[in-house]
């Protein structure tokens, strides 16, 4: 090493969970961080909520401060990792950041999701760089493997298992046989969900994550809010079993897609063949997989979250902004924020619901009587829509009401709707039908 | 776009499969190429065996020639794409275009793997990249995550399946019920084996790129001599159902692990559990599997070999370095070749094959006599060697030889050779002991 390193200087805001993962492993990997970016990284003051609480790291030579102002306003600092969250503060403090010329690194989703396009704007015309890494599916470098390792590749899908909390409930429903208000309220318990679970169990988290892959994905500004979206909460035991019996597993996909008609975007609970390697992704992990014209399937897995997960997408997040300006790169990155120059982004057409295409489970709830099956098949009949599989089940109980689970081959989601109510005005039907859409992923 | 965009200018040595896909991917996505690097890429000129032969890309423009100097001396060409393979000619023109300052991007893991080293030093001195992530594993963007997206982790192992070839073999022996010859006979008929299989099928192909791969994730030279090799061709079939038995899977498998005596590098058919998703990964797909201190496991999945997604790696290399020349990054990479600067790296120890440490499978063809099992599993228990798992099989034949399977927990190799050594003086041992090393891989 040369006698005189550079020095970069950090101001951290939040020093919770992932903040204190990120200082320890910056602490912990500090050599190792400085042989890969032949700089000394300095952690100069930290925004806390409270002068005085625990924290899961050692903050001595940290300045601590009440006011975002004494870091965003702070000349010496050259960096501004951001990771308290929300999108009113935080905002805030990337604005002044920018303006003040520096770079900033952060974790928060749904900043990204809902004002990216203006932050990132704001950061090119400034000349710095918005690193966000940790956003999407925490340790897993997918949008660097997006952004950049796929980049000579027309991407034609990209569906991820992108919120561990839903995918920790489904995984416990299965294996355990628990309803899904039991597993939430244990991986409250756990720290696992949130006290409101809705951003993770109605999947707003995950749309925020899938409208920024999206748009990494088809070179087009971040929409967050055409992002089809439906959680988790609806979801019964008994479906996560009957796909299992028909070899597929259901998990909460998002899914972004390049069609005909124009660019799904959509996050929902998805039958998957079980023999698909994302699949079998269970507990609190991640995965994304990306199609691309040239490169076919990939698959990214890790963990989704967690104070040093996080914390290692934040890190190399520092180091590739490091990297850029200790190369004499103080402008903003070669790598545009959204994998091409702003000016070169395409608004997209975004398809409606009624106009999805995918494949689809249905489970009927019907009285255990003559013709019931044939007035069923006929109605798919008519439409030209192919059944797959079929199960029918034996009653459960005196009524004699038995369950019919159909999977359908890929159809327009207009034209299924269609056939559900014609299904549903026939007399046998007994409960409102469940539908749940397919997808094979090949 | 700007009116006046700037041009970068590629020679492609070879047009073959992989050059020829490396082709057709730039032309077919050239639009979105350009408008994620801001630059107009133009191939002028490629080096061919023979001037007529058939391509699988149009070559209308591209000037076509015989002679290497031609283009690794031509002024006008800033990258070098090396597609020849080899270490000889391939070496020559590396060096002669990095004197001339130009960049080079190859998928020639044999000449990296064996003089990477002088190689980078070269470049770096020369103030020019070598980019190879092409290099291993194919379109999967190994060597990005590991040396930009997990830079803020310790590495503690790395473990992959990196020879399509071989995994195909195995894929198809297990599924299929059939014997090694028998698939590897096919797997040349179609193209997937070479006419001289040794380095699929020894391990020398996937030793090339677990030396890269360690290099990077251990911050140290390459060092390809010092990798263990064993290949699949001494396995059997019975070996595969027996380990699927128990619970496994058998994968050929580069592992580079970080212990307390060194580094292990080490290629040679592994048990891994089935419930690990790189256990599931099948045909001639590849996957690596990264623990970092901080991130935990990850696990990077897609095709590693093929004209397109070999041209996806490739590509996406062409991307990074045009980026950096026109971010107006002339000099070499801000990102160090094997992820460290030259003079950081670290030479490590690296561990011998007597000292390696993980569990073993053991297959003994004994006497279907009393006593046998006794003296077996005494002998383990003199050494300490705990067994996990035992199966007996009955009989096969009149003559009364019986196999039987032990799994052991993680020992020394060198304890377990002891063991070995012992039971095959035992006088109903009647044919020499299968010994296949296990990883669990948590």
């Amino acid at each position: 090493m040369t006698d005189i390193m550079q020095k970069i200087t950090l101001g951290i805001l939040g020093l919770g969970t992932v903040g204190g993962g990120t200082v320890n492993v910056l602490q912990r990997n500090t050599e190792k961080i400085s042989g890969r970016t032949g700089v000394e990284i300095h952690i100069k003051s930290a925004l806390v909520r409270s002068l005085n609480s625990e924290r899961i790291c050692d903050c001595s030579g940290i300045q601590m401060t009440t006011d975002h102002l004494d870091i965003v306003n702070d000349p010496e600092i050259d960096i501004i990792v951001e990771l308290i969250g929300g999108d009113t503060l935080a905002k805030e403090c990337l604005e002044i950041a920018i303006a003040n010329g520096k770079h900033v690194v952060t974790a928060n989703k749904a900043l990204i999701a809902k004002y990216g396009n203006e932050l990132f704007a704001k950061a090119e015309a400034n000349n710095v760089s918005i690193a966000y890494e940790a956003s999407v599916a925490g340790g897993i470098s997918i949008i660097k493997a997006l952004r950049e390792g796929m980049s000579g590749n027309e991407i034609e899908f990209i569906a991820g298992i992108i919120n561990g909390t839903g995918n920790f409930i489904l995984t416990e429903m299965l294996e355990k046989g628990r309803d899904f208000s039991d597993v939430l309220a244990e991986a409250q318990a756990l720290g696992y969900a949130e006290a409101d679970p809705t951003f993770d169990v109605e999947g707003i988290d995950a749309a925020h994550k899938l409208a920024i892959l999206a748009a990494i994905g088809f070179g087009m500004p971040i929409d967050f809010e055409s992002v089809y979206t439906q959680g988790i909460s609806g979801l019964a035991l008994e479906d996560l079993k009957y796909a299992q019996e028909l070899g597929y597993r259901i998990k909460h996909l998002g899914v972004a897609k390049r069609t005909e008609n124009g660019i799904e975007l959509r996050v929902h609970p998805t039958l998957i063949p079980e023999k698909r390697l994302i699949a079998n992704v269970n507990g609190v992990m991640n995965a994304v997989l990306v199609r691309g014209d040239a490169v076919g399937n990939t698959l990214h897995y890790g963990a989704g979250a967690g104070a040093e997960p996080t914390a290692s997408a934040i890190v190399s997040d520092i180091v590739d902004v490091v990297r850029r300006i200790s190369s004499g790169n103080h402008s903003a990155s070669a790598v545009p924020h959204l994998g091409v120059a702003a000016e070169l982004l395409q608004t997209q057409k975004i398809v409606t619901v009624s106009e999805f295409s995918c494949g689809f489970y249905l489970r009927l709830t019907v009285n255990d009587e003559p013709g019931v099956m044939a007035q069923v098949t006929q109605i798919f009949a008519e439409k030209n829509i192919s059944i797959e599989a079929i199960i029918q089940k034996e009653p459960t109980d005196e009524q004699k009401i038995v369950q019919i689970i159909l999977l359908t081959e890929e159809c327009r989601e207009k034209l299924l709707d269609e056939c559900i109510q014609e299904i549903q005005s026939l007399s046998a039907i007994q409960a409102p039908a469940v539908k749940i859409r397919v997808e094979h992923l090949s």
